[in-house]
Formats: structure tokens, sequence, C-alpha cells
């Protein structure tokens, strides 16, 4: 239903109550090749050996192309596959611009409501994804590798805002120590900047600095060190308040992003129903006074049917 | 202001009148490294030696992450950066999920306002991209290179429902032949299947065969027969009444998606600026109501405020 983007999940979501959420959302991102899904596979093990019911979600923007890699990031977890607390799906946004962050957020809750303890959520592909799946989680990971030439490039793009925890994977290549100075020279120049939101890091506030973790995710090594550095945030975002800005924020999102979502629908569905719009639109031949008029009707015209509360 | 996403855009726009479009907005697509950039080049040079006035728009999704090859592909393009009838410019969708086709569709009026003959707009990267830009060109060309493997794949994964023209590109690389066979196969099998959408195909009526041109870009070759390719697909649909169908269809796209960009913006303020919205949400954990609310709302409060026409 929420892959279909089915508008009548709402009441189920309701039905499930708002508080499930699984205790511990994380995110793993990284360029392609950097070991995101051998990490996400020994963050697995790890959890179950301490009994953790994990869901990993891989969120793919580009599904009509990369089926091929999809089905790769299967095959590489497939020792979890006969475990019933391991869940495992790749969500593609196929069809359905923007509208994966929503229908992320909705697996999520789902998998809260199933008793999954984590969530992994993993990019796959590079992008817009690294910063919908950044929103999303509670701690992100960044994920590097040595000698691939991307730090740089990397922070001018924007990923120190995002970085709750970097880990330098594949720390056995040559040059792992020196990616690791890079990043924190980096973060120790950007220390030096003024706090880049209120909501990350208030003022005078407890700061959170990412910690850098080395590991070797194909042998296991460094994922205790990664879980570690992730409970760390978690504690961290507890005694500081960040843990409940970061979820109205979430909230804000996620409303706004199903408005759009909705209102989209019903547009295309107006359009298509209503030869009076579609005339006009043919006769102006620019959207603008068609969108207007659609986004100044009356009354609950612009939310699906099927996901119109039950008591008006 | 296109890419600023600036809502009092459409003031603008609706003064250039609404029939400013380029004669032909063509679309390149297919996998990183089949040189989609390359035939790009190669296409304006063709052009211009006809004196028709080119626009190049990268569109990029990802621009977060790849600000790099942006840089690349204007370098590759740098032999027309004097020619005052060449303008090459990458759009990226930074931090505006959904809202790049909308931005792309507008950054093609102005173009045609400013005199461009042809638009041609190039994917960078993977993914979504693909299908957007193929539903805002007349055209796609859909460029492959031998021995990549991917002919069965991209099949697989739906862009024969996109592709108009096939361009086998590097066709002096072994296995070019290969290639140019195993995409004749697939659409002999596609031939057989009932027409995929009657906006496309009709009842009955003509039905455009994609031609498959061979060419090597980075000499020219192949340059020309693209290009009548291209043409002949114009008439084709001028003929058969295509156009009027894409047409009709890309205004209904463009309107919904505007719809759902404002709608989404003017929720994001509310959620902001209304302290009785923002604790609703809170209270329920789950954004329906919150959403419903916003979209039940009356008037034209749903449609950012620069962008209200002046006479209501």
């Amino acid at each position: 239903m929420v892959e279909q983007r089915d508008p009548s999940v709402r009441h189920l979501l309701e039905s499930l109550g708002g508080t499930v959420r699984p205790a511990r959302v994380v995110g793993l991102t990284g360029a392609p090749g950097t070991g995101k899904s051998t990490l996400a596979d020994s963050l697995v093990a790890l959890l179950r050996s301490r009994d953790q019911a994990v869901a990993v979600i891989a969120v793919d923007p580009n599904s009509p192309f990369t089926g091929g890699a999809i089905l790769g990031d299967r095959i590489r977890m497939q020792r979890h596959a006969l475990d019933p607390k391991v869940y495992i799906r790749s969500m593609g946004a196929r069809g359905h611009m923007g509208g994966l962050s929503v229908a992320t957020r909705e697996a999520i809750r789902l998998m809260g409501a199933f008793g999954f303890d984590w969530v992994l959520l993993e990019t796959v592909g590079v992008g817009q994804s690294e910063l919908e799946v950044a929103a999303i989680a509670d701690t992100t990971l960044v994920v590097l590798t040595p000698g691939q030439g991307d730090g740089v490039q990397m922070i001018k793009a924007g990923i120190m805002e995002i970085a709750d925890v970097f880990v330098v994977n594949k720390a056995d290549l040559p040059g792992a120590q020196k990616t690791v100075q890079e990043v924190r020279s980096m973060l120790s120049m950007a220390a030096l900047l003024p706090p880049r939101s209120a909501g990350k890091a208030g003022d005078g506030a407890k700061t959170w600095r990412p910690p850098i973790v080395t590991a070797i995710a194909l042998k296991g090594e460094g994922t205790r060190e990664v879980m570690d550095a992730v409970e760390k945030h978690q504690q961290f975002q507890k005694s500081s308040g960040e843990a409940g800005q970061r979820a109205e924020a979430r909230l804000k999102d996620e409303a706004a992003d199903l408005v759009g979502e909705w209102a989209r629908a019903e547009a295309r569905r107006l359009l298509d129903t209503e030869p009076a719009l579609s005339s006009r639109l043919l006769r102006d031949r620019v959207p603008y006074a068609a969108a207007e008029e659609i986004l100044t009707r009356q009354g609950r015209e612009l939310v699906p049917e099927a996901a119109r509360s039950r008591d008006p």
C-alpha cells in the first residue's frame, strides 16, 4: 500500500497510533562503491547478536535504471534472508516524483508497528536521496573510502551538514589515515564557523562533533565502534533536546510533502476529468491560471477521497 | 528566477505570452559514459552550421553531489563558449524536490522567448530524470554504447517507452552491430504487443517505429543522421496528430506539478508560522490531519503570494 501510494494508508497508520516509530533510524549514505551495503550487512549482524529486530530499507530514487543494483544489494545481504527478525526492502520512486520521502516515512512507521527496533536506511546511487535520507534518519552515517579523492568534494557539496558520524570504510586500503585526517581538518575548520542552524547546534548549547570511525565492513571490523558512535549520538540528542527538535522538523517536512503529493495527484485527476480546466490550459499555454484555479477550490477537493477523514 | 523557484516568474512568463516555445526540444538520455555530452556537442555544431540558435540544458537532480560532472560537461562544450547563439546551463534540483521538472519547463519557455530555435535537454547521471526529460522533450534520444550489456536491462526498465530514436554511440567499438541487433529484436518484439498508450500510438493510426542510428560523436560521425531522425520524428508527430496530444499531456503534467510545488511551499510556510498547526502535528505524530486541514483552507491561501493573479 505504501509503495503504491494508496491514500487509504492514512487510516491504517492512524489506527496504529502515531507513536509507533522504531527505536532508531540510521541513515547510510556515501558515493557508490564505498561499501554501504556491506556496512549495513555487518550492522545487521551485530544488532541481531544483541537480539534486536532490524529492517533495512534501500532508498532508490533511480529504480527504473538500477534494477541490477537493487538485486545486488539483496544478494549481498543473503545471509539474513531466513531470519524473521530481519526485513530487507528496496523502495523505488518510479513514477512517484517527490513521493519517495513520504513513502519512506510511512514505511518506517509500519516497521515500528511490526516491532522492528532499528531501521537502516540506505541510499542507493548518488544524489538527492542523501539529503532526503538525512532528513528522515535520527543518525546519518556518511561512508567514505580511502583514495576516492571525494573528501574535499563531498564537503564542498554540503555533506558536512548531514553527517552525524563519518565512517572511513575499507580502512585496510592505502591512504585510510590520510582520508581520516582530511575529514578531521575539515571538521576543525567547520568548528570555527558559526553554528549552521539553530536546530542543530543551538545558542551556546552543546554541539555534536561528528566522530570519525574507521572500519573494514567486509571483515566486520569497526562495526561495534560504528554502533557505539550511533548510540553516543542518540544519547547526545536526548540530553541536548535535539531529538525533539529533529522530530518536529521531520513531522513538518512530512506534512508539507504530503500536502504536495496529495495536491498534485488531485490536480492530475481534475485536469483529466474536467474539460473546462483542460481547455483553459490549452488556451493559456502556460499552467499558472489553471493551477491557481485548482488550488482555490473549496473544501476537501484536493485531498484524495480515500485519504479523507471519516468524521469531518 | 526560475532556478530559485521565484513564484513571481509566473507574471514574467505570462507577459511573454504562452506561445513561446522553441521549435524543438530534444532530450538526450542514457547511462553515464555513453557520450551524451559529446553527442550534444556535435549536434550543437551541426545546428550552428545551419544558423540555428541552440540552448543546452543539463538536468541534474543530483546537483549536491555531482558538481564536478557539471563542470566537466561545460568544459567539454567549451568550443561553443563564445558563441552568443549557444547557451549552456546545468540545472540542479538541490532543495527543490519535484520542482526540477517545473523549473525545466519554465527555462524552456524562456529559451523560446530569447529566440533559441532548439533546446537540447541532457540528463546527467541516472534515474528519475530520464522519465522527466522524456515527458518534457518533443523527441527523446536514448544513447547506448556497445558492450555495456545494458541493452536488455534498459529495455526491461521501460526505456522502450520513452525512446523516439536510439543512438548507438561509440560505434567504432567492438560489438556495435550486436547492440544494434539487440535493440532491433527488442523493437520487433514490442511491435507484436498492443500499443502501449493511446497518446503514443492511437487506434490503428500510424505508429512511430524508433529508428536506430549509429554514431561516433567524438568524430562528429552520424550526427547528421541523428538530426535527420529527429526531423523525421517531428514530421511524423505533426502528420499523425501526436504533437498536439503530447503538448496537451505536457501542459497537464506541468500544471499538476506546479500545484504540488505551490501547495508544498505554502504548507511549509503555514506550518512554520501557525503554532496551532504545528502543535496539532506534534500531538497527532502523523501528518494526515494537519495536511488535510491545510488543503481544506479557503481561497488562494495555497498559492504563493508572489504568484497570485493580480486581477482576481
